[in-house]
């Protein structure tokens, strides 16, 4: 526990409105948007200076206390869940955005800036900000950039780490770290920018963040495709890659989440259809079309039952919505959502579509399944209670055997969402002993006091590893 | 020195047909592509496997020797020059193509692969792989990734990162790390594989490279404009960024530079324009001719005395090809050649060409320029003679005035060759402390005997800090 002495250097610091640590408060900043992880935090405090922040961070090392930073708290592997003796760094007050440059094609922004707010104010001057988490209208670009945050629009744009030019962070021991610039091209040194997004909030605290816009695409057409069988969905995608057009889009979902987005949003989507494909091409010119009809042509020769290009942007507009919603619409059903982002190399995406289904079956829990089919990325969701354990025993069993099958097809544990706490344990499947020891030797080399975001992503000491099943974390 | 036990141990791995220690050897394996440097090695060892590899790095950390792997040694920033006390490890024989994956859109390949030779091989299939470097038809891919090599597809394509799905290296204490793979997204740790990017050999010696391909573009257009000044080009640079269109290619040509191309090459270029701009646009469909015919506007408002579409792509491609000869054309003119790769953002692009015109005249040095206008990628080129000590001296100060003039710009000190020895001494005025001291303890905890290719990027001893002007590295 902190003593009363150290929250009130704290205090001195960030000054009393702050800082926060009533009950209440505690309680709200405990858990974030991963389902059955929390832990009470000391205190919450809301910087509003890089020096606050660098004064909080030489605190932490001298009283043994560690700093968890968070923004708006929709991460999806607990990498903003506090540990304990820890407080709370809010990021959500920073949320300017400090400039946009047009002639670099660039934003520098604050990282409590939301991603939705940052894309309508790029898009008036005819630029465009790809990253699209589901979250976006709610989460903000620091997370983002801290979990590297994927998106519907992955397959032709990339994800975060490929629109961060430059971060300024805190280090944990205080330091302020600049790398990146607007420079398209910069090989000084080791690439520190890159290596910083997606490190959880474990390397430091970012401060300001300039990111790469590109020019908005002038012409977007919005497919959706209905099939019979998940095997039929599975191949058409195939079949589209192959075929050497990039959509900007190709969402999935399966039957279940089609009736659960149905009786959520009512836009008349056909509840008998096995799996609806939504497909986006964008770009400039007539090729958009030519590429649309191409799409079109592929889609029916994988018997799909209905093939629609919807017919103005509010159409558009709706069926991508839909899509959307489909965690919103899940969650509706049963009192706890686990929602997971096991990825495959895209050529296996048939076979692990099949093996979500049958890890249903064989653990017993009721899963729905969608995600972005094009990258390989799928989000088998669990609707299960947190109440009952032995169900949740057998989700995690179930979660288990999925992250088995796609790291036996050659993939991963997370491709958009984070290792943080809810998917340490599967670590070493991926990255292999060398590749945690090489991250948790730089951890150590730059955090020696294990201080900044401790036991997310691995933990540095081995009483906390492997625990199965999940449970709320404890480290420090 | 090497003890002829040591050597006698090296030969007991590889072999003797795989070890080179006589005198003619060491000479050709003194120096790389970069002017003014080289050091001798205590032998040449070009080992035939992973295992190989692994009982070198043990056997460097046990006996205190350094290992410097290489490619085709075609680095202009001293990444690949020994120091003391070392061994050459060459891996041009791993040169095997070992899959390319149509349904994932991907390439498999060993270190020693030439850039070219897997172009040439991809396109069969209708795929490419955009990262074009000017040595491209000698240089190998182990040594593109190890300096995160860019090209004249920079602009739109990206650069050799942003094509590195995966790689198999052996790290200094002889583990194989593998990290990365062919999925599209991979969020689980942290990022090692861009991180291992540009690491320049300092980190792991790479034994297998998965890259990203993309499908091929299926329209070309190439334009060629000349200016009666350095200024209009520059702005017509700028304008066409600001119209949002993405050329995949903008060159720039100074007046020194054509002539000297136009000696060598013959093709016509007229003698008298100060600035030559080529250009490439490509893509899909009949946007690519829309977008020619708005850069020809473009080109034409800012002045281009002339503008000429390539009329076929022999035409296109003997453009091309002079423009890649430029290099090669200026070394001609005198025995020594200094190339360096100063990067501006993009908007600073004309202020950046008039430093470079300025800082040949106040150091009294003759400079050709050219480069990759697009990304503000620039190439100032001295042609001088290492044999005159004072005339080499002044160079250097010419390019420390122009690494100073791109920083104050916001730009950086290499935009695609990399540090190595050659710019180390710059390092911290763009990194900054707290930047070189995250990289000098990653290095620290990775490598802590320093026995891989050890002083390039920065020196961890401090007698070796900031030698000017350079000379020959001395360091382990």
């Amino acid at each position: 526990m902190l003593s009363s002495h150290v929250i009130e250097k704290i205090r001195s610091i960030v000054s009393t409105e702050n800082l926060l640590t009533d009950d209440e408060s505690k309680i709200c900043y405990s858990y974030d948007g991963t389902p059955l992880f929390s832990q009470l935090p000391e205190a919450i405090v809301f910087p509003e200076s890089d020096e606050h922040i660098s004064q909080i961070m030489h605190l932490a090392n001298e009283n043994s206390f560690s700093v968890v930073p968070r923004g708006a708290g929709t991460g999806l592997s607990g990498g903003s869940i506090p540990v304990e003796n820890s407080i709370v760094m809010v990021m959500t007050k920073w949320n300017n955005i400090l400039e946009i440059d047009r002639a670099n094609l660039t934003a520098l922004v604050q990282p409590g800036v939301v991603t939705s707010t940052l894309q309508a104010e790029v898009e008036k001057y005819g630029l465009f900000y790809p990253p699209d988490p589901g979250s976006m209208n709610v989460c903000t670009i620091g997370g983002n950039v801290a979990e590297n945050a994927g998106g519907l629009r992955g397959l032709k744009y990339g994800v975060t780490k490929n629109y961060v030019l430059g971060v300024e962070m805190i280090l944990p021991d205080g330091q302020l770290l600049k790398t990146g610039g607007k420079n398209i091209k910069d090989v000084a040194g080791y690439n520190l920018r890159d290596f910083v997004v997606g490190s959880e909030g474990t390397l430091g605290i970012f401060t300001k963040v300039l990111l790469k816009l590109i020019p908005k695409p002038t012409e977007t057409i919005t497919i959706l495709a209905l099939f019979d069988t998940l095997h039929d969905s599975g191949a058409a995608v195939s079949d589209i890659i192959a075929s050497l057009i990039t959509p900007s889009m190709i969402e999935f979902l399966d039957n279940t989440t089609i009736n659960c987005v149905e009786d959520y949003a009512k836009i008349g989507l056909p509840r008998n259809a096995e799996a609806l494909l939504l497909l986006e091409v964008d770009g400039r010119g007539s090729s958009v079309r030519e590429d649309a009809e191409t799409i079109e042509k592929i889609l029916k020769k994988n018997n799909a039952s209905q093939v629609r290009l919807a017919s103005n942007e509010a159409e558009a507009l709706k069926l991508k919505t839909a899509r959307r919603s489909a965690f919103s619409a899940l969650a509706r059903k049963r009192p706890t959502t686990i929602l997971e982002d096991a990825t495959v190399p895209r050529s296996e995406l048939p076979v692990m579509i099949e093996k979500i289904s049958l890890a249903a079956k064989k653990y017993d829990v009721f899963f729905g399944n969608f995600g972005h089919a094009g990258d390989g990325n799928l989000h088998p969701t669990c609707l299960t209670d947190e109440r009952d354990e032995q169900e949740i025993t057998r989700a995690h069993r179930a979660f288990e055997f999925v992250f088995n099958e796609a790291i036996k097809l050659g993939g991963t544990i997370t491709g958009e969402h984070g290792t943080g706490l809810g998917k340490k344990q599967f670590l070493e499947s991926v990255a292999g002993i060398p590749g945690i020891e090489f991250m948790k030797k730089i951890k150590q080399s730059i955090d020696p006091n294990n201080v900044l975001n401790p036991g997310k992503i691995f933990s540095m000491s081995p009483r906390c590893e492997g625990s199965l099943p999940r449970k709320v974390h404890h480290e420090h």
